[in-house]
């Protein structure tokens, strides 16, 4: 930080953010990772540097920031439902979807797990779609033993404050064109001076020194932060294992992840409570659980009203929206709040109908 | 900064964010200060806010990203010429460009200097249109006595890294209307757990706490680099006197005004040598002298080609983009590098027709 204020050179891509994205590129062995003041406004630029046009297909179940960064990009998002099993955008759900208008298909790897990247591929290309891909889940995972990033036309990260690499507030863009990087690279800084390639419009994405300094020293700490994430995930597997209907998300073993997300499917056949259920008591007792994401993107505004069409018409969307929860997990998370956290749930559910009894008759 | 850290509280309006927004706040006299991630995202949160759609008429002369801002918003510029005096937009210049599918007028404080505020209330109230500013020059300027940021339904400011009010990267919406108070505070946070009122579309424009501490620091240094502004603008002002054709923009002196733009109007009638040679001569001489705003906004892709209807249409635009020439003022500019810059001027225009008859033979 003194460095930065002894050189005056606060922002415009100064030695911080060239060094980040340097060390980011390096890092997930991509030729160019563009550096943006936030993901969505990272997602929006890529969406005009791939030039699209009408509708783009999406997961609706991802974070809502996907969806808007469409209709900032003026374009139609098209919202498609996932996978049961992965939780993700495959090409069987994406290809019924396919029209004339359709530019694109925007793939989402959720919670770090890949999505159909090799099903999306052949059918992007078949229908002479663009294919991108929201990584805001994904920095330090892999795929087949390559690093997300490398996917696509473009990748999309976030570096929000909550995510395992943080810049406080930062997202950053990957490709391996040089011409998509040009045009990434001109859209991101308004400025006429700072032309690349021609580009149509343009805005101001620019990521600060001071945001680049903190993703560095981040990036620093995402190989220990992600092993140490994968230990308290595997103590929350330990201390939930034999919990009727509760299961952990599963990742595979043999692909690099970053274990930021814990999440945690509670069946409703198989569970002494719903997910809701669950989730309130565990709030009472100061746990930060949280639905997730609860609703699906389709059916939050403006969507569900924008496009209704959609509402009544992703049952694996709907159906995940009810049963996944999210608990704590990262650098101020112990193994000892793990088990807690897991005696908690333990307690809870083996009290359940007596539970759901008690909340029923409360009203 | 060290606080920052201490507190691992990064952003999401943490007591950094919220310092600085009272802090603003009570600076200019008005009820809301938001601040956002810079000034582009927050003029397009703004149009958002006030729930435009259709048309909305801004000046030509202004930087390219209040255009940007409004496609990005999904609205069409309508470019406006400006008064040849004030170089900013008048009802006059703008009342005829009013069609059934204006919605509202972006007015802009260029150089700090108000537009004309009375006569543009007028006319949206006659109209029935919503009225906003970019006031991103006029932090710390007023309007017959009131601060700007207290006119219109919205005014944004920019607390970008040239600014004398700066955050690195950096911006804020000001208003006096709690509704639309909370519809900008909504929009600005993506997530549906900070909802203020009922909107439509969110994006991401949090500022981060660094952005703040970094502006509260500046907001500090706002009197006093204002006040050394204007001891540099009067000593540009003397050492220039009496050049044929070379005259500063003018502030009235009964206006607080930060005096952070340092405008030059070269006379192409009167001086011995026109704008752009000037500004070549002094950039060989290493003086940061920049022809400002050139071309205007109508005539910068995409805005030429989406929209050819303003480009021969706008003469006082055309003139002023041929003729002003911004040069070096601020905390690294001293009393006696405007001497030296103003001895250079000086010099070049006694030898201007020498000087245009070599560059010429040079080709």
């Amino acid at each position: 930080m003194q460095g930065i204020f002894d050189r005056q050179f606060y922002t415009n891509h100064g030695p911080k953010v060239r060094e980040l994205e340097e060390r980011l590129a390096s890092h997930l062995g991509v030729r160019h990772a563009i550096c943006m003041t936030n993901g969505t406004t990272a997602l929006m630029v890529a969406a005009r540097a791939l030039d699209l046009e009408g509708q783009v297909i999406l997961p609706a179940f991802t974070f809502i920031a996907t969806a808007q960064a469409l209709i900032w990009a003026g374009l139609e998002p098209v919202f498609c439902d996932v996978d049961p099993v992965t939780h993700t955008i495959s090409a069987e759900k994406a290809s019924p979807l396919i029209t004339q208008n359709t530019s694109a298909i925007l793939g989402v790897h959720l919670w770090g797990r890949p999505c159909d990247i090799q099903g999306l591929e052949s059918l992007a290309q078949n229908k002479g779609l663009r294919l991108f891909y929201d990584a805001a889940h994904a920095v330090g995972c892999s795929h087949k033993g390559r690093m997300i990033g490398n996917f696509g036309e473009v990748e999309v990260f976030s570096m929000h404050a909550t995510k395992v690499l943080n810049a406080a507030e930062g997202g950053f863009a990957t490709t391996n064109d040089d011409l998509i990087a040009d045009k990434l690279r001109t859209i991101r800084n308004f400025h006429t001076t700072e032309t690349f390639v021609e580009t149509s419009l343009r805005i101001n994405a620019k990521m600060s020194e001071a945001q680049a300094a903190m993703g560095l020293l981040s990036l620093d700490d995402l190989a220990s932060n992600s092993l140490r994430n994968k230990d308290l995930y595997k103590a929350y597997g330990r201390c939930l294992a034999g919990l009727p209907g509760i299961s952990l998300v599963s990742y595979d073993e043999n692909e690099a992840n970053n274990y930021q997300y814990l999440i945690v499917d509670v069946d409703p056949e198989q569970a002494a409570l719903s997910r809701d259920e669950l989730v309130l008591l565990l709030e009472k007792e100061n746990v930060l659980a949280r639905r997730y994401f609860t609703p699906g993107a389709h059916k939050a505004p403006p969507f569900c009203d924008d496009f209704p069409q959609y509402v009544d018409t992703l049952p694996v969307t709907d159906s995940l929206s009810s049963r996944l929860m999210q608990l704590p997990l990262g650098e101020n998370t112990t193994e000892q709040d793990v088990e807690t956290i897991c005696g908690l749930i333990r307690t809870i559910l083996n009290h359940g109908s007596e539970i759901r009894q008690r909340l029923h008759s409360m009203g």
